[in-house]
């Protein structure tokens, strides 16, 4: 079928359903970061491959809502006679809808993809204005996607309490008390990861997401009913695992469950900004009592026990080891005849084979931005969406990537010199690197969200008029999703303290259009801090341990105490992760960490 | 009347009306920050002399409602057998009402004396649990206060343009503009600061705060209309000064003038968290639609002209000059026999003396903080309400002060040894003036709120285990008041921008109970920097020129860049100061600004 073809099907259905309008949006029905094949609805109906969008059919018109990252992309992707461009943030969806229908007309959209949040300001806003938002019943996408990827039965993980730290009943009875205390009688979850958290099992259902595709009902007693395929538990013991109270079901029950707890006139809490309308509605036509409340697993989920971050320390240790080897290879490789024989595609490559020569890893956590020169500055660069650009020809590479390993996820962004950096950029690499460390060596007292910690690793780009226009840091899971909240650092950050077991990165970035894009990441783990104090403090405790390039490092930009602060760092990376290297990746490494 | 009568009255009007309960707050119908003394209602009913707080009269109990600030003043002045003592944070009033009284209850309030947006938030949470909030037409103790003060008549102020820098009608036409755009036919003023800027008068009915206490409804039209005391104006021609649409009535007009509005409809905007609750119940009873949105005139007041900024650099200089000769007079009396003969009283007497001598001096910007020793662990000391402590016997003095002249207003802090400072308290004051400066050298892009920037100023406190439990910085007004938004820089700061002509202070600080209080302010007023940088960045300019005592630096606690900015600050302090001073106050200022 053409694109053509399928909006055309689209449209007959609209007609059937006496529908002015309906929305197709990038989500699947758990509104995570990431979707599996089968729910690339958007894909499937306009051909644009991003990671973020939607589309709105109209009877003689479509459009396509992309964000900034993505409008070159989409021009190449889309057919401009079936769809036009918009920009997602600065021409609302809703806005188009509102600017080409008239008052009466009726906007369909299916309430599984959509949160609940989305559902009540679309619809206040369209009524405002005399339009009707119907949820369908029948996505007029899947039905006419013939040839649809079936979802993979990649089997489920049990993780073991030597890994998680913490057994799944111990979890829920936790957050069962909250409920009970708040007179909630159940938690409705949506979300892969809380799930995957709470009842200690991971999956392999999305690339570089390793958690199961699931919902899950957690009542007031601990009890937990997932609802997940079935097929991906086959031979494992999910009861010994979790407790006889933990239940599976397949999917379609989970309608069943959500109207059987409507009949009881139960309350039911949950998210309205991650769980999907459908479900909520459902709930209220039963006759639940809904409760919107922030989802209750995300904040110690978040607090990684001791256990949990001993394993992200050993997940570290041995994803520094891989990222130093690629360092010392490239570098060798640099001064090896036709270096142009290496691009982009074939360094990411590189970085992956030598992750997965330990037995540990299980897949990247995140596709790698494998990134030359002017490519670099691009933050969302994928060398895949061209022609991977070739080593020889720039003076900086800057390589962001990460493991999903049993003990814990990894992230981490080095920028390196593969040729004559000028004074600027090492002017500028100094000063996002100066950034870095003034962030790391903050401390602060309980009740600090990162929002009030950004400007320390901007403030020595802002003094010389400089800024990067992306977040500080971002959570990370353990073992599941590299993005994780509701930690974070940013100007728009979140007021959520910071707090022990909290993993974040680290990661001021500065890029330059057409040119260069720098950025230098670690991840931090929160601990209490020692001091002689009246209060206590909290400090980041560094997990990462790979050397920041010293060719691109002008001490000019640095008072001593960050230049104190890269030798120390240098010599503990030697420390750790020597005993590790061998023969030239050994040398290299000697090179790497020696003072500065 | 003692106060066990008064209470009695009060409760005569409660069993008079049926009400349950009634509750008395501080504030005043204009709800600023200052009361008249006329408008002292807690004190007359309870005693109590402090700047915020609350009672509440039931039929057979009492309490009063204050903050931490007062815990022990409290005890100090109410009478226990009549009032119970509760923390107005830690136990809500409200929270009390709905724990003595039971459903049906009927809890009387005089809507002049709350906001719109206490009297909506407390009349669903009364009404949640079956209680009702009643607005009183007569306050009790209004009725039963004999003796109550006139309010003073002191003449209002026309400010000339050459001290506002813009017309009042350019002014009301730009705030104008703004409302015809938003559909508003008039907005409605309640605070005495935004209309005093408005029409570019002051006035002096409240000590410390040079404003007309007055209400003012501004047409879309650019028309006003100021309800105040007529006598205040008496000889002075508002019509030359603001043109013929700004037209004064009494206070008794603006019932009248809200009902019209109401009558025709109008869609009348206010800001529902400094307007009273009696003015907008006037208004829709009347028919007019209310429009709650922040007042229009805090940000253009906020954001001071080239004329404002002048006149504030040249307050601040002529305060400066009073600031020194203060110092180095408290320096000679220490030599001189018998310091003891001073103290905290005759301390803030003399820095007062010295700036009236100037003729631009108005009155105090505030009550000054004149703190010797433990004293000064104390943030809100004030040395009237107790024995004032004598010079001689402690190692550190704090004066934290400020004036109003007809171009700016001022506010300092400086802590000074007037003994033999130890090494932790010299610590610790460098570790203050760290912050301080760290603060003071920021550069940020625009869009960056104070609570992104609070962080700087306590860093160096955290990162030893210490902190301050207040905001870092508040807006300050141009001959206005001291205290002012909406730009704040606190860890619950505001995330409203930063931007050219915003005046903050910068006042870290380090309280230790019992022994010794530090503080270090500056005021700072943001404008662009020059970078070569990609972006347009701010920076603070500094307004005060008073040295930073060197006998309290401990430089091991400062970087390089931290004393190049004090050697910079204290040269500019001597070249912008010693013009002004002469003999041993030269002399002093000479030692006082040599470099560390």
């Amino acid at each position: 079928m053409t694109h053509a073809q399928r909006l055309a099907s689209v449209r007959h259905d609209l007609q059937q359903q006496q529908l002015d309008a309906f929305i197709v949006p990038h989500d699947d029905e758990h509104l995570g970061e990431y979707i599996p094949p089968y729910a690339e609805r958007l894909d499937w109906l306009t051909g644009f491959t991003g990671s973020a969008g939607a589309a709105v059919v109209l009877a003689r018109k479509a459009a396509v809502f992309v964000d900034g990252r993505y409008t070159v992309q989409v021009r190449h992707q889309c057919d401009a006679s079936l769809f036009e461009y918009r920009h997602l943030i600065e021409q609302p969806l809703l806005d188009y809808v509102l600017s080409e229908l008239n008052t009466g007309a009726r906007v369909g959209f299916d309430p599984r993809l959509h949160s609940r949040s989305w559902f009540d300001a679309a619809q206040q806003k369209l009524a405002a204005r005399g339009l009707q938002l119907v949820p369908v019943k029948h996505n007029p996408v899947d039905r006419h996607w013939h040839n649809r990827p079936e979802p993979t039965i990649n089997p489920a993980l049990l993780l073991s309490q030597e890994y998680s730290g913490q057994h799944s009943e111990a979890k829920r009875n936790r957050i069962a008390e909250q409920l009970a205390a708040g007179n909630i009688d159940a938690q409705l979850l949506t979300q892969a990861e809380p799930i995957n958290w709470l009842l200690n099992i991971r999956g392999r259902d999305i690339p570089c997401l390793p958690a199961v595709l699931s919902f899950a009902l957690l009542h007031k007693d601990g009890s937990v009913q997932l609802f997940a395929e079935p097929a991906k538990f086959e031979g494992l013991d999910l009861t010994a695992h979790c407790g006889h109270n933990v239940t599976l079901a397949p999917f379609n029950a989970l309608e069943q469950a959500l109207t059987e707890l409507g009949n009881k006139g139960a309350r039911v809490q949950l998210d309205p900004a991650t769980a999907n309308a459908w479900s909520s509605l459902v709930l209220e036509q039963a006759g639940a009592k809904i409760v919107f409340a922030d989802d209750p697993c995300m904040l110690p989920k978040a607090c990684k026990n001791p256990v949990e971050v001993q394993g992200s320390r050993a997940a570290h240790l041995r994803d520094g080891v891989a990222v130093c080897r690629f360092l010392a290879w490239l570098d060798r490789r640099l001064e090896q005849p036709a270096p142009e024989r290496e691009d982009e595609g074939t360094l990411a490559d590189k970085l992956l084979a030598l992750r997965a020569e330990h037995a540990d890893f299980v897949e990247p956590s995140f596709s790698t931005i494998s990134a030359l020169g002017p490519n670099a500055a691009m933050c969302h660069y994928h060398h895949d969406n061209g022609t991977p650009r070739k080593l020889g020809q720039d003076a900086i590479y800057l390589v962001d990537s990460g493991g999903q390993y049993l003990d814990g996820t990894t992230d981490i962004t080095r920028t390196v010199a593969v040729g004559e950096p000028d004074d600027e950029m090492r002017k500028l690499f100094t000063l996002v690197l100066r950034g870095h460390i003034d962030l790391a060596s903050a401390r602060f007292p309980a009740g600090t969200g990162g929002l009030q910690l950004d400007a320390l690793a901007r403030m020595p780009l802002w003094q010389q008029g400089y800024n990067f226009d992306h977040g500080t840091g971002h959570g990370v899971g353990h073992y599941l999703s590299v993005h994780e909240g509701p930690q974070r650092i940013s100007p728009k950050g979140s007021t959520v303290p910071l707090t022990t077991g909290m993993i974040v990165s680290n990661e001021p970035g500065y890029y330059r259009e057409n040119a260069f894009g720098i950025r230098c990441e670690n991840l931090e783990v929160v601990q209490p801090a020692d001091t002689s104090g009246d209060i206590p403090v909290f400090e980041f405790e560094n997990l990462t341990w790979v050397p920041f390039d010293r060719r691109l490092i002008d001490s000019n930009w640095l008072d001593a105490r960050h230049i104190e602060w890269l030798n120390d760092y240098h010599a503990t990376v030697w420390e750790k992760i020597s005993p590790q290297l061998e023969g030239e990746d050994l040398t290299w490494l000697e090179q790497a960490t020696r003072p500065l």
